[in-house]
Order: structure tokens, then sequence, then C-alpha cells
């Protein structure tokens, strides 16, 4: 697919049920979190302390259809929260109870859905620089960690891990790739920390 | 004294060189730190990434009387960076090699001045809400711990220990605590962790 458009459709007609990584190189990818109202505010709280881990990039106002900041930018009939993603968990009191291909009978009017930046988004620039990361040259989801260091906490959200994801590169090559990951400031940015020791201080 | 500018100028006259704790109830407190202009933008990133450890209020623009976005509200002769403080610590090479009451001699045109948040803002609600911290009903000095978390790494500041400021609290009163300090979002807002198992898993 050539465009954003096209590829929510694809999502939308379920065509496309897998990870995001390698779409669309150049354009933010996201990560979706769907919450009831009541928690909203605590966290946005806990994206605002934390945005390296939760860069917020938009959340939905009121309907599903209408992202703040982003109305205008978003063609009507373009954009669903329930449809246009291409995998969605449904979680139950913590517990994940089901996967579905749409949220459209879990969604109420009573939910906010939160846009997190992706760490794919900056995938793209590491391949121009050669440094193509291991999963998408095996076409692999990212592997992921969950370390021992935690979010600032922010209302409800206390003792929450903080989880990474790892790219494998060799030492001479971090200082290219922080550089590199350092300008995506609303996806991650450059990395916590890296090497052996790297992994034993974040409990890795 | 009765407003900041009556207080930087006894800072200025060297009359006040203690700790600001109590200081001036109401207004925004701030903690100061001068680099050289070779790593202030690896700092302000720091900065940008950790929001809740190292909130940004400002930064001097060229002068030391200037600092961004408030040069219209200081009138001019009313401040300067080098000499406003009580105290200025003096470190070379990473080792404190002096203290002083002003670093007018130190400063060069190649130093950038960081104004950040500091936790004394937030002690006057807590007075107010019967919720006197320790560190002023005893006129000393707030606790300080270095965890063994990190700052999420910027530039060349890596490896970064978070610091925090400890105010002691029955388990019953953490939950008001929370709520009162949550709206200071410019100074470090509401605390990290609390109870022995929020010390241990700080690493204190």
């Amino acid at each position: 697919m050539s465009n954003p458009e096209s590829f929510r459709e694809l999502c939308r007609k379920e065509i496309h049920t897998g990870p995001t990584s390698g779409v669309l190189p150049g354009y933010i990818q996201a990560n979706l979190l769907i919450l009831p109202k009541c928690v909203a505010e605590s966290f946005e709280d806990l994206c605002t302390r934390n945005p390296v881990a939760c860069p917020i990039l938009s959340k939905t106002e009121g309907r599903p259809q209408f992202l703040r900041n982003h109305a205008s930018l978003i063609k009507q009939g373009t954009f669903d929260i329930r449809t246009d993603f291409p995998r969605y968990n449904v979680y139950s009191r913590g517990k994940l109870v089901q996967q579905k291909n749409n949220c459209v009978n879990e969604w109420s009017s009573d939910h906010v859905g939160f846009l997190i930046g992706c760490s794919f988004t900056f995938e793209h620039a590491l391949e121009k620089a050669g440094l193509v990361p291991k999963n998408v040259l095996y076409n692999k989801n990212v592997s992921m960690f969950r370390t021992t260091k935690f979010l600032d906490s922010a209302g409800i959200f206390h003792q929450c891990p903080y989880v990474v994801s790892m790219r494998p590169y060799k030492l001479t090559e971090v200082e290219i790739v922080r550089e590199i990951t350092r300008k995506f400031k609303k996806t991650h940015g450059e990395p916590l920390d890296w090497g052996y020791d790297g992994a034993k201080r974040l409990g890795i």
C-alpha cells in the first residue's frame, strides 16, 4: 500500500491483522490504548511524566473518529479507532480475555483512545543508514523486555514496570544508532541503555 | 522579605546564604545548574526526557540577566543568575572544588544557566493542609537520596542516578499528600513512591 488511508482500510477490512514493523516507511507509527474515562486523566498524567516510555501523539475527542489536534488532518470516513488497527487485545480486570480484529462491540462513549508513539517509526532511518534492525531483516516483531525499572507514578498508575524494545547492534555502532534515533523525540528517541552492563542496569 | 526582588537582593548582597525551604511561600522555587554550551543541548534533552526529575523552568538566553520566555517579566537590574542565588557549588572535572556566594568570576559567555523546578514549591500547600513537612518544622534542608534508578539517557548524560527528596508522612496521609503535590507539575509533582517497599524499589 502507498499511503496511511489505504493501510487503515486494509486493517478495517481485516486483511492486514499482523505487526506493522516495516509498514509505510517515513510515517509515524502508533501504539493504541483504549481506557475507561475514569482512569484517562491518570493515564495522561502518566504519559506526561514518562514521555520517553509513553509519548502521547493524540487521544480521541469524544467520538472514535476524532483525534485531538488532528481532526482537521483526517478526511471524514478515513479513520475509526475501533477498526483501523490490525489487532485488538481485550483486557478485563487486568487479564487478556480476547484478541479481535476490531473493538466495535467493546467501545462505548465512556472510552478514551490514546495513540502512543511507536519505535517502528525510526526503523526506516536506521535502514537508510545501513543499520537494518534484525526484526525488520527477519520480518519479525521486535524483542521486548519488562525491566526492573518503574515508570514515575501518576494517580492510579503506581508500580508500572518500564517496558523496552531491544535491537541488537555492535558496540561500535551504538553512537550512530543513538544519533539517528535521538531525533525521533515523539517515538521514544535514543536508547535508554546498551551493552551487557546496560541490560544488567535495566534488570534484563 | 516580602517579594522575590527583595529576596534576590538579600542573596546578591550575600546576606542570605543558606537553603530556601520555607522562603516566600506561594512562589515557584528553582534549582540552578550552569553548564558550558557544549553540553547544554544534551542537558536540555535530558530534562525533556525526564520532566519529573528535571523540570526545566527556564534557561539563560545569552547574557546572565536574561531568562528565556521570562525576559519581559523581570524588571531590568533585578536579576543576575551569577549573584542572585544564596550559594554556588563550583565543579571542575566532576569534583566539587569550591563553595561561593556568587559565580561572577567563573561565568563566561560560553555558559548557559538552567532553572529546574524545586520541591520546596509545594511545601506551603502541604502546610496549609496541616501536613507540615518535617524539614520545614525543624528549619532543616530536606532529606535527599541517590536511588538505584537511572534517568533516561540523553546525549552525553548516561547512567545518571535519579536523586529524590523524602518527606516522612503516615501511610494514612499519603493519598492526600499525593493529591496536593500532583498539581505542582513543574516542580516534581506527586511522589514517585512511598512506604518501606517503595524505598526498597528505589534502592534506598
